[in-house]
């Protein structure tokens, strides 16, 4: 397994392999790695040729106030988990050569952004979506993999990839989740031992509402009351925001119908989880 | 000569030509062709193995009172041009495959995007941005050739590609002219007799300026004072900007130094013509 720094030697390489005719899976990551980003690595490996991962964590999607600096790095043990995986190269950029001094350019989809996550992190996906960008003209993957579990991230970079005819297939993989249900997060590791545990309520939760649409509860809000009485028997939890939107324009559905997004974000302490269940009626 | 008009077969082809290792060179157009574009195309056929042209006047580079409908097309007199000039391909897409309904994603460089142009046509370089990214994925050049008639164009794509990482060469070409020095232009074909007569007034007052500044003129306010006076003399000149600025920056320079930039924007009744010199003092 070769590990890159450079954009440029990773670009030179990628534009090499695709001359070579061969299929380049790309896995974009933050690091901190878990079993969510390891089962991505293992859809890479079965769709493509020559499997990336790029290592970087993006200081464009973090907002000021926000944990850049204190999140989980390390280098050593990702790149044991990624051989083992079977990815074939790292990318891990430094900061500068990525956002160089005088950096000006942003891709940005403002109508899907300032929805959910983005209402709480005003300017993230502007971040996502530029780094995402970069990493694909620098990668040149055939295809890129992201998780379930950033649902409103993927819904953004599918629209992306789409509306700037980057020529990449998007791949979204299922969320991967502890014994206990929580969904892997790098952030997962913030956790005190009774967060921890307070925090499978979230996908409890989730699967509670999941269970009320089957029964046949055509109000949303009935839903999302639930799901937030449940939330706050929890005495750490602190409701960022519970909705049930539209998979494609993220906006609140009025009937429960269709493809459905069942997502939340929740603080424990100071650190905040997100979760999400899609549900077709 | 081939037509494409579809970004999926064009995508599909310029990927198959890069996979047989053939060099794209490309010249983004919106058709209405003079011997300025030919003189792009000839580059183009100096650079690479295969010339792309594109042929599409992109409506998000237009404000909503500019000239998007009036804005001159005549694709059998643009084929014949370019299969003379030597183009392999003439790519007109459609609108609505390069916008669809429900299209969403800009590219954007704000801090050059509003100086100059983009103060006079706000969104303008947005427009441009977007339009050049999607063509970049699209086409999927080695090359890209740009004219120095739309300086501050030339230097926004320079600044894109290099902040978003296409693995594409922006070359500039130098501004054709007519004979009496009028920069070849689509609008020129806009002015009446009168109004085509006074404005070769503005290749006249850059070189004036320029003259000034070789003769050892350090104050940019006097030399922009002397040549809106010449301008006015012309009575259907309105001035809408004289500039002198940093090349990289687009700020106004305080000092004569370094590499110049001495730009204007003048309209002639209702066609707004553009010109620029690059001056290195």
């Amino acid at each position: 397994m070769q590990l890159v720094t450079s954009t440029k030697k990773m670009q030179q390489l990628s534009l090499l392999l695709r001359r070579k005719g061969k299929k380049i899976s790309f896995v974009p990551t933050m690091g901190a790695l878990h079993k969510g980003h390891l089962s991505l690595v293992k859809k890479a490996k079965r769709l493509g040729d020559f499997v990336v991962a790029s290592i970087f964590v993006n200081p464009a999607q973090f907002g000021p106030k926000e944990d850049y600096k204190k999140y989980p790095r390390d280098l050593r043990k990702d790149k044991e988990l990624l051989q083992q995986a079977g990815c074939d190269l790292i990318f891990a950029p430094r900061v500068e050569d990525i956002y160089p001094e005088g950096y000006l350019t942003y891709v940005n989809i403002d109508e899907l952004s300032n929805k959910l996550e983005g209402a709480s992190r005003p300017g993230h996906f502007k971040g996502v979506c530029t780094i995402v960008a970069k990493l694909f003209n620098i990668v040149q993957p055939d295809f890129a993999i992201f998780g379930q579990k950033d649902a409103q991230q993927a819904i953004i970079i599918q629209k992306m990839t789409e509306d700037l005819n980057f020529p990449v297939r998007i791949i979204v993989c299922p969320t991967v989740r502890e014994k206990d249900g929580l969904a892997c997060s790098s952030r997962n590791s913030y956790l005190n031992t009774e967060e921890r545990d307070q925090a499978k309520i979230l996908y409890q939760s989730l699967k509670l509402g999941q269970k009320m649409i089957k029964a046949g509860e055509k109000n949303p809000l009935k839903i999302i009351k639930k799901i937030r009485e449940l939330i706050n028997n929890q005495k750490l939890a602190k409701i960022d925001y519970i909705a049930l939107t539209d998979t494609q324009t993220l906006e609140p559905v009025r009937k429960i119908k269709g493809e459905l997004l069942l997502s939340l974000a929740v603080k424990f302490g100071k650190t905040r989880l997100i979760d999400n269940l899609k549900i077709c009626v």
